[in-house]
């Protein structure tokens, strides 16, 4: 149980807590003089309305803990040479990250515009939150961050992605009580019960109760500690509570818990590596309870400040029109008495300087928090080598993902130590299950003799939460290895919220040199929409793809390879690929092999295509187009042009595949996007184009109406029709089976007869003979289950 | 602290434990039916392999725990005259709900045709995961269900919303170990510091640890009990474990320790009510830890099946091909003894009936489950009494967002115990502050002095969790009561998953007439990604909207209002509405007023409208039609034309603003959409069309591409473009600014002349000297902040 009264590590020297309390002046003096200083950044004269900011933004009431934190972790990475980085959860508390990193010097390294002298902390100053300045909360652009302080939540998740499959660092995490109320937060705590202590690293959280967020207090600030130390407990870990508003006493206590929790974590780690112990250790954590705004102004206009929500953002505020707020502000920032932390240059004085590690050692410099400068390329199997022979197309069947689980068992072969699966309980239902021949899943609960592939170590990560899964797999990522996500298709809509962080992460580290690049976010989507035969109209949702297209198209890449062969073609680029956000959806279910491995090397790197092998004609002058992108639609149409090629002879056919969906959209839109005259030499621009779609049907419209053959193309997708029913009787819901690819043929081509007629009949004929023998004998028909490509 | 061994409720008597089993047998001899019969349902032949299903689908591993509850909560209903409901958060279980409905009566009920006999119980269990049938989870159409067992993670707030003014309710709710897992779910257990004992109902979370998701065992299975305990203590409950696997004994456990529970939950109910005690109180839970697939087969092709993972679906597979599983599956199916729970005429006998509650008070008929009985309309004030004065368009200004709190206030005061307004602590933020003057946020966690507007009981619900703001709003909706999601713009992204199931839920109700409509689901969008002073490009996402775009056009509505008095018609519309979900973007910022009351109210029922005041086209003939939707894209607009007026005054300049974004779609699309005749002569077929649009541009294009006019379209919205800048830096960011909007009109209205050339590059100067007023000032230009409609 958690003891806190015997602490074991020695107390701090009078000059060292001198020395720390120094360093926390200091980075709270530069946190606050970001929000508020154009100018006068020493105070060297008065203060006048004319050296503050004319809007004043800014999270102060978060920054002096975050800083408290930073200056405490400094002593301990020096103390112990520790290589750590630091999470900040409250990151909205930006004037922290951007304090410490201008002290410990990194920031003037970066930025040599920003130097660390008086200019360099004038420019500092005005930049903060300043139109064409930096952000107000922590963001790629700031040193030493793996971890925007927009959305809140992803704080714990991010810190232990990064510390898997990094034995010797330790990711301190701090976690705002406000952050700490959501979901994926409250999830997270779980995740050291995914945790090796032998081969991974460790995270020291660090729960934050400053009491308040935005407006309101927090809720686990306002439970009874014993129901909080139940709660961290419970949650597996050794909690230890750091509480006060006295800075003294708080930078003792602080200290000396610090150093305990180090001493456990070395201790902890020693014995998983000399195998001393098997089971899960209780890894320290603390709960470090001061005041919300700590050393801010206490009261304004008579209400209380300090400790409460209304120092969330910006203390005083209305400062260069109210003199009482200005000389209120010039007490507060001298109370920090900056002429005794800077020197008559403006550079920290020589006792702050030296709080700072050195080198890489610095947090704002760890090269863990700018991955890519660690990035291993991952060693590559031949996905060739993992081909399923095609003699002739659509006559042979394969589960794709079945095949893609071979291949992704011999990356893991091949890179033990920076590559890993995440998924919610799904790799063997999504059929990747080799991988288990050479790996396990990581689980560091209890196990029993009946388990499978359960192991304290392992390359797969399988927890019920989405949340967890990406968040990890960021984690992970940015901290500079390689990882697939692998979700149902409908669920990772659960995400999309992080997706769209990470996405936007990505985009702004485009702009940013000396932020080197990441691998790829690559998403397995496989449990799709059109194969949800244990589940129903909840598991159908292909809108995924339409969040994706939000983001910036340097970023983002959507891939639906029709068969086994495309999708080892697709993996195997997404694998070598970085910087971007890969979605792949692929099937899992057995499905035709349309194209050998060398047409599907072609296919793919063409990303579209006309299949001539299936097209009728001749290579030129088609009467109709027939398009597809995704499995099923691509199996629909070609049985569709089987229908016609039976009923309508005359008809000429043209099949476009799409693997790349991006290649649809204009040149001058996506880096993908074909021309004009190369997109109309595929779709014509005069003759109709029934486009069978995998998605939602406005996706191909948004990414084409600007081409010219825009007002001939007709689109089937998902129309959000749906329940538990057979294969084929899901397309016919939404109108994208082959027999409605046929009529739409036929009501769009003119001048077919009146043969056109009959066959049209027919074919409603055939839509409602297969539904009947579906709703009396529960499954599709054999001859739709068995359906091959007859030529 | 827990203490299961001194029980205080009686033990249950033999006749008791025989008749409880009884009905579980029932119970689980008509679950496992619905996955494998298709005819002989109650095996009065020797099975064969045509009795069986051809597709096997369906989830029983949850499905003997699920019935298992339903069974004993019946018990205590009866004992107890309880108002209870059931949400089952292993709802993918669906067979268990839908055994239970039938066998209380209510499934023949509402289903007449699926009747309580041998020819009924044949349709039941033909129907189950068949095409043309039901689904396989609970879902809209099972009786008794307001939660959909597909996407897990929101059981329990659901519901919690379900209890919130539900005064003689208890909600017991099944959470199983896989959904415990999720995020959402890990925050929900903190619900209970905020439910009031004196004015709400309760909930009874039961925690079912049957020990496995799909192919993984679950972490909280998998925890030493003593952690287990911690943390539900943790989490503010008083936890109680039922254990085993023998069904006497677990019976009898259960029967006990539900009864007090319930003695407990009356015990809390009576204190608070008669003003005992303030302290929050610590809610009993149970922890159920059986097998799962419990009472299935035990052993399958030498693997075991019962309490593993492998029961997770369909323990026993091929049975139509594989003799020993069909008689593995006769000998399961018998060992429930069915001719001792049904009689001849396939009824259940007395003994299994009896034990089911009457009327109202079976869980599968209570109306609570079925709000739309339940609900009362909104009491609503007069929204005009809220109008602020409009003299003339765009002069005075107003903070729209303020004014409407003001209506709310009227709402609260009117509708005491049926209206609730969500929120993760941005209620005075999105300066709603008006309904504080009424009411409180609910907090029953610790208070101190210096809170404000925090109270037991109260009107408005803050948690720093969206995903618990929507499911308590949709548990409070789906109980027939009504409410208001406000939520910052970028980050309601986090319950995008939510939001689509929610959606799909109200689609399938529409088929439904026995489902009474329930009041829609309200979002407002105030602090949008146009307007992120104090954040940054995180905080700046408008792609919600195309989320909300991909369901059912009958179910979604996406509003603009452009300022004060249009957002007050559109609250007053939404309010009133049933089965919709409503998305409101508003702006929060003082902002133009454009129209006076009576203008608003016309221009809302019209939803999208000329601005003849504005134009300079004598309602005739424009050059170029300036469309726009949103806050801020309508003050650019209207900028745009001031400034087409100032400089190039010839050209005739038509104005249109849409509030209602879905009168863009072809009527045929949607019911709001506007006839081709009418959209044509709103922006003409041959004009070129500049729209300002408040979110991504493709949206626009993908509502409009099939209009005539479409072609001349051109969008100017949000591109992913964004950080911490003054608001109109933003706009220009993204090309949305006044000026450009003049380039753009210069660059598609033909035959301007050398003039134009000339006002373009006064735009490009204009541009080009705000940005670098921006940069050297930190605001925004006077001549932007102050602008107002100078006609």
């Amino acid at each position: 149980m958690t003891d806190v009264t015997t602490p074991t590590a020695p107390a701090l020297t009078d000059d060292e807590l001198q020395a720390l309390h120094a360093h926390w002046r200091a980075a709270n003096y530069l946190s606050a003089g970001q929000i508020y200083l154009l100018d006068n950044p020493l105070l060297r004269e008065p203060l006048t309305a004319g050296h503050i900011k004319p809007r004043l933004l800014g999270h102060w009431g978060t920054s002096p803990g975050l800083n408290f934190c930073y200056t405490h972790l400094n002593r301990v990475i020096r103390a112990r040479d520790q290589d750590m980085i630091y999470i900040m959860g409250p990151g909205h508390g930006g004037p922290s990250a951007v304090a410490n990193a201008w002290l410990e010097g990194t920031y003037s390294e970066v930025y040599p515009e920003v130097s660390q002298d008086e200019a360099g902390m004038r420019r500092l100053f005005r930049q903060f939150s300043f139109p064409g300045g930096v952000p107000s909360h922590v963001a790629p652009e700031t040193p030493g961050s793996i971890h925007e302080g927009g959305e809140l939540g992803y704080a714990l998740a991010h810190a232990y992605g990064a510390a898997f499959d990094n034995p010797g660092l330790v990711v301190a995490c701090i976690v705002g009580d406000g952050e700490a109320e959501t979901g994926p937060l409250a999830a997270s705590w779980h995740s050291n019960k995914f945790l090796d202590p032998a081969r991974d690293g460790a995270v020291l959280p660090i729960l934050h109760l400053n009491g308040y967020k935005i407006a309101n207090p927090t809720v686990l600030a306002r439970i009874p500690e014993a129901e909080l130390l139940a709660l961290f407990e419970g949650y597996g870990h050794k909690p230890y509570v750091v509480s006060g508003s006295d800075p003294e006493t708080v930078h003792r206590e602080m200290a000396q818990t610090l150093d305990r929790a180090m001493d456990e974590i070395a201790a902890i780690r020693r014995a998983a590596r000399e195998g001393h112990d098997g089971a899960r250790p209780r890894w320290p954590m603390i709960i470090l309870r001061t005041p919300k705004g700590w050393t801010g102004p206490r009261e304004v206009d008579g209400l209380p400040v300090e400790g409460t929500w209304r120092s969330h953002q910006v203390p005083l505020s209305g400062v260069r029109d109210d003199p009482d707020h200005l000389a209120q502000l010039e007490t507060w920032l001298r109370s920090y008495r900056p002429e005794e932390l800077f020197d008559e240059d403006g550079r920290p004085v020589p006792q702050v300087r030296a709080q700072a590690p050195e080198g890489d050692r610095r947090m704002s410099a760890n090269p863990h928090a700018n991955g890519g400068l660690l990035l291993r390329p991952l060693v590559m199997p031949d996905f060739r080598g993992h081909a399923v022979p095609v003699e002739a197309p659509g006559t042979t069947f394969d589960e794709p993902t079945r095949v893609l689980g071979g291949f992704l068992r011999d990356v893991i072969v091949r890179n033990p130590d920076n590559f890993r699966i995440m998924g919610p309980d799904e790799t063997a239902s999504n059929r990747l299950g080799a991988v288990f021949e050479v790996t396990d899943r990581v689980w560091e609960a209890e196990r029993l003799d009946t388990d499978e592939h359960l192991a304290p170590s392992g390359r797969v990560m399988e927890v019920l939460s989405e949340h967890l899964c990406q968040g990890w797999l960021e984690g992970y990522l940015l901290t500079g290895r390689h990882g697939l996500f692998n979700s149902y298709e409908a669920f990772v809509h659960i995400v999309d919220a992080m997706f769209n962080q990470h996405a936007k992460w990505l985009k702004v580290t485009r702009s940013l040199p000396w932020r080197q690049p990441i691998a790829s976010l690559n998403y397995l989507l496989s449990s799709h929409v059109w194969r949800q035969d244990h589940n129903g109209f909840t598991h159908q949702d292909p809108g995924f793809l339409d969040v994706v297209m939000n983001k910036k198209p340097e970023i983002i890449r959507v891939y639906l390879p029709p068969d086994a062969n495309t999708l080892l073609s697709v993996a195997d680029h997404c694998l070598r690929s970085r910087d971007y956000v890969n979605v792949v959806v692929a099937a899992k279910q057995p499905a035709p092999n349309w194209l050998s491995m060398d047409d599907a090397v072609t296919h793919c790197a063409r990303g579209i295509g006309i299949w001539e092998w299936a097209s009728t004609d001749s290579g030129a002058d088609p009467d109709v187009v027939l398009a597809c992108a995704g499995d099923v639609p691509t199996l629909e149409t070609m049985a569709a042009v089987d229908l016609l090629r039976r009923h309508l002879p005359d008809v000429r056919v043209r099949v476009v595949n799409v693997v790349d969906l991006m290649r649809l959209q204009p040149a001058a839109e996506h880096p993908h996007g074909l021309s004009d005259p190369e997109f109309d030499a595929l779709f014509t621009t005069d003759r109709p184009i029934i486009f069978a779609f995998h998605g939602y049907p406005y996706l191909i419209h948004r990414l084409t109406y600007r081409r010219r053959g825009h007002g001939n193309l007709h689109v089937r997708g998902y129309k959000e029709e749906g329940t538990t029913t057979t294969p084929f009787d899901m397309v016919m819901m939404n109108d994208l089976d082959r027999f409605h690819l046929v009529m739409d043929v036929i009501d769009r081509v003119p001048e077919l007869g009146g043969r056109a007629g009959h066959v049209r009949q027919h074919m409603m004929d055939e839509r409602r003979r297969h539904r009947d023998h579906t709703r009396e004998h529960g499954q599709d028909p054999a001859d739709i289950t068995g359906w091959s490509w007859p030529y």
